[in-house]
């Protein structure tokens, strides 16, 4: 395989069920000897991680929502240009938690900078480069939190500590966006059990690999 | 004095005489007793002088030119947000040593990333909030490049080691955006002599605080 690989991307609020999504499509590649990389930002990306130690140094208090979506969108470019192109480039298959649709659902939408704002500052970070599809597993915000409370996914983070009510602007964002881009986005029902998402899942990933492989 | 100060912002190339003038501007503001900052970005503002130390790191020579517009626009809003605009709040005339102008002649046009590209994402920085007023030091790059050289100016950096030709560049990318908004930039022949120089920024800067100062 050369050429060009194949740009996932893994998006949802917080409890939906990415980490576990994400696991089960690296075991389907692995097994089908499809190369792949899993990734997230900033990757290991030494200039990325410099940017995210900024955004999230608990001492910048001072720090404006634009300055910190500029500065995202400035690790998303560094990340894109050092990890995610390049494996590409070599015909790989990459995962990636989270991209481009965080920044327009999280700062864009739930935040109040604008989805078209956010999306402005984010094309010229990606040159316009979209991931090939993206997977948002869309889910209630108390059904993900309650998830998370019940130990069933990572530890409590900053972000699920927001109001209910910021997590549900999240998800209207998500929704919004989905709607922008339904041929790339794939709105998947993350309420449901693991096994049927697991099964959607899978069915796409195989309708996606297919064109890919050919 | 109360309410909305005045955003004057000097542009222009290597050698340009910008320092000079703006020591002489404010020295005009002094005597008469209008309160006045002078700054540049990152301007000492912690978050700023953080990304910025980010840019000018010499181990950094994997960062894409589009990691560093977004980084120098995220240094600008936080300055911006501030410095900036807590000064003009308090109805001070703020002197600004490069600003929007800037990014949109060295990275828009003399880098390549196009100077619509480089405004998109400033504009975001700033919140479509330009200077009230830009002065630009117009002169030929060997000119400029020759007073610093005969230590006329400051120390040589690492920009006055670009190509002559990249300097020619910068100053195009100058003049397209000096048409680009001829009611907000004047544009000053500053290949003349500095008595010449002073004396047209003088009135122009008097007829500045006449409005102002109304």
């Amino acid at each position: 395989m050369s050429g060009r690989g194949l740009f996932i991307t893994l998006e949802g609020g917080e409890g939906s069920g990415k980490t576990t999504i994400i696991e089960q499509m690296a075991h389907m590649l692995e097994q089908q000897g499809v190369p792949y990389v899993v990734t997230r930002e900033p990757g290991g990306i030494d200039i990325a991680e410099k940017i995210r130690g900024i955004i999230l140094n608990p001492d910048h208090i001072a720090m404006d929502g634009r300055t910190e979506a500029l500065l995202y969108a400035a690790a998303r470019r560094q990340h894109l240009v050092e990890k995610v192109e390049p494996a590409l480039m070599q015909g790989m298959v990459v995962l990636c938690d989270r991209f481009i649709d965080s920044s327009l659902a999280y700062q864009g939408h739930a935040r109040g900078l604008g989805i078209q704002e956010v999306l402005g500052i984010n094309n010229f970070a990606t040159n316009g480069r979209f991931p090939d599809h993206t997977f948002y597993m869309d889910i209630e915000p108390e059904v993900g939190l309650a998830r998370i409370a019940a130990g069933q996914g990572r530890e409590i983070n900053r972000l699920d500590l927001e109001s209910v009510q910021f997590h549900h602007k999240v998800r209207e964002g998500y929704l919004i966006v989905a709607g922008m881009y339904p041929e790339r986005i794939t709105t998947i029902d993350a309420s449901r059990s693991q096994e049927e998402v697991a099964g959607e899942i899978n069915s796409c990933l195989s309708a996606l690999l297919k064109d890919f492989l050919i």
